[in-house]
C-alpha cells in the first residue's frame, strides 16, 4: 500500500502560527522531514514518529534538495504517512513546487496545507499592514537572493519600483544595498519608508526602521542576519506595533 | 479595567485553516465580530461568547466600517476580550489596518494574529505554486476592485505587467476583462497561463484554467461569482492538483 506526502506550511517560527490542519497532519505523521526555519515538530508529533532534520543534509554527490525529494518518495513508497514541514508557506520560495512535482512523477498521492508566510508575518509583527486604504492596493513579494541585473534574475527591478505596491523582500540581507540602489535608480522616492524585521515571531525578534535610502546601512550597522525580511512602501508610514 | 482587541486572520474559509493561536484567541473571547468570508466562529467560541455577524451591518448614517470600529472599541472599553475575526489575513485588503488604528486612537491594547491569505490558498488549491525555480522569483497581490486607469487606482498596471512576478488578483471578478486587456496592452505575452479559483478551500470550490487572453471570457461563461481569485503567470504551466 502506498503512503502519502503532505507539504505543510509551518509558519514563520512561532509554534502557534501553524494552522490547525497543519498541526493535525504532523500529529498523524509516521515521518516528518523539517527545515531549519520551520517550527520544531517534536512537540506536535507522535513519540514514535521519525523526525528528520533536512537542514543538516550535506551537499555531496547530490544536492540536499535531490536528497530530500528522494527521502520523501522512499518513505512514502514503504507506505508511510510523510509530512514535509516547511518554514512559512510551502509555495513561497520553499521549493515546495519541486517536491510536489517529484511526488507526482513518482505517482505518490500528495496534498498541500498552506502556511503563514514570513512575508506577511514579518510586516505584521513589525507593525505594518501590507495593504492600506489610501496608501496601496497591493503588495509584491520577491526574492533578494540574486541581485538586480544579475543574469540569473527573472525580475525587472525598474518595473518593481513603479508598481505602486508594497515591496516585501525575502532572502535579501546580503544584497540589500544593491536592491535599494536599483530601486532608487529606477525612480523610487528616496523618502519611501522601509523596515527590516529579523526573526519575526521569535522571542528575539528585532525591527529596524528607516527609508529605502537608509535601511541597508541601518541593517549593516545592526549586524542583521538571516532570516530577515524587508518591507518598502508607504505603508511604512504606519506603526501599529507595540500596544499588545 | 480595559479589555483588548485581537485581529485574527481566519484563513480562506475552511475551519481548519485558521492558526492554532487564532483558534485559541477565539476560544478565549467574550465577543467575536466576524465577516462573511471568515470561518464561522460558532464551533470555536465559548457557548456564552457574544457573536456579532458584521457582514449584516447595513449602511446607514455611518458606514459599516465605522460601525465595526465603534463596536470593537465600545466592547473593549467595557473590559471585554474582543476578537475581530476576518477572512484570510487581517492586513490583506481586510481594512485591518484601519481597525488597528481605531484601537490605537482609543488607547485600547490590541494584537494581530496573521491568517492564511486567500491569495496563497487559492493558488495552492488550484494546483499552482506562486513561486517556482526557473519560472519566477516573486509574486504580486493586487486588488481588482478598481479598474486599471481609474483615478481611484494607486496601481501602475503597465509596470505590473512587466515585473516578472506571478500576478494574483483579488476582488477582480467584475473587472477581469479590463484587467486582462490592460495587461495585454502593456505587452504581457498573450499565452501567459491564468487560472481563476472560486471559493477556494470550500467544498464547492471551482478552478478554471486558461490564459490572460481567455480567462475573463471563461469566467463569464462559467458565471464565476465572488469570492474568486485569479492567478496570472508562468507558474500556471504547472498543475500540482488532483493527486490527494
Ligand atoms: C527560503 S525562504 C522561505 C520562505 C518561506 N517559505 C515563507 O513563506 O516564509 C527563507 C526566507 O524567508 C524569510 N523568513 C523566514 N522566516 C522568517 C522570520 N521568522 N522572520 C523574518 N524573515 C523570515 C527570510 O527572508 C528568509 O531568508
Ligand atoms: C476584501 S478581500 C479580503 C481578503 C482577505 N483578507 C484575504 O487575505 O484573503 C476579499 C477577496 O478575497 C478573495 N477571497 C476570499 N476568500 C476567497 C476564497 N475562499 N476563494 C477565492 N478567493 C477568495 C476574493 O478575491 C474576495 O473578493
Amino acid at each position: 500500500m502506498a503512503g502519502r506526502v503532505v507539504l505543510v506550511g509551518g509558519g514563520p517560527g512561532d509554534q502557534d502560527l501553524i494552522t490547525v490542519r497543519g498541526a493535525a497532519e504532523v500529529a498523524k505523521a509516521d515521518v516528518v522531514l523539517y527545515d531549519r526555519l520551520a517550527p520544531n515538530p517534536i512537540e506536535l508529533a507522535r513519540p514514535d514518529c521519525e523526525l528528520i532534520d533536512v537542514g543538516k543534509i550535506p551537499r555531496g554527490e547530490f544536492t540536499p534538495q535531490e536528497q530530500i525529494n528522494a527521502l520523501l518518495i522512499q518513505r512514502a513508497l514503504t507506505g508511510k504517512h510523510v509530512v514535509r514541514l516547511k518554514g512559512g508557506d510551502p509555495y513561497v520560495f520553499g521549493r515546495g513546487g519541486e517536491e510536489a512535482l517529484a511526488c507526482m512523477e513518482a505517482g505518490i498521492p500528495f496534498d498541500v496545507v498552506p502556511g503563514i508566510t514570513s512575508a506577511l508575518a514579518s510586516a505584521a509583527t513589525g507593525g505594518v499592514p501590507v495593504t492600506h486604504r489610501g496608501l496601496t492596493q497591493g503588495f509584491t513579494v520577491v526574492s533578494g537572493h540574486v541581485p538586480p541585473g544579475d543574469p540569473r534574475s527573472d525580475l525587472d527591478w525598474a518595473a518593481l519600483a513603479r508598481t505602486g505596491t508594497t515591496l516585501v523582500i525575502l532572502m535579501g540581507v546580503l544584497n540589500l544595498p544593491h536592491i535599494c540602489h536599483a530601486l532608487l535608480e529606477a525612480g523610487m522616492d528616496a523618502d519611501t519608508p522601509a523596515l527590516t524585521v529579523e526573526r519575526a515571531s521569535h522571542p528575539d525578534q528585532r525591527v529596524l526602521r528607516g527609508t529605502v535610502s537608509t535601511i541597508a546601512e541601518a541593517c549593516a550597522d545592526a549586524n542583521v542576519q538571516p532570516p530577515a525580511t524587508t518591507v518598502i512602501g508607504r505603508v511604512g508610514e504606519l506603526d501599529l506595533s507595540g500596544q499588545s
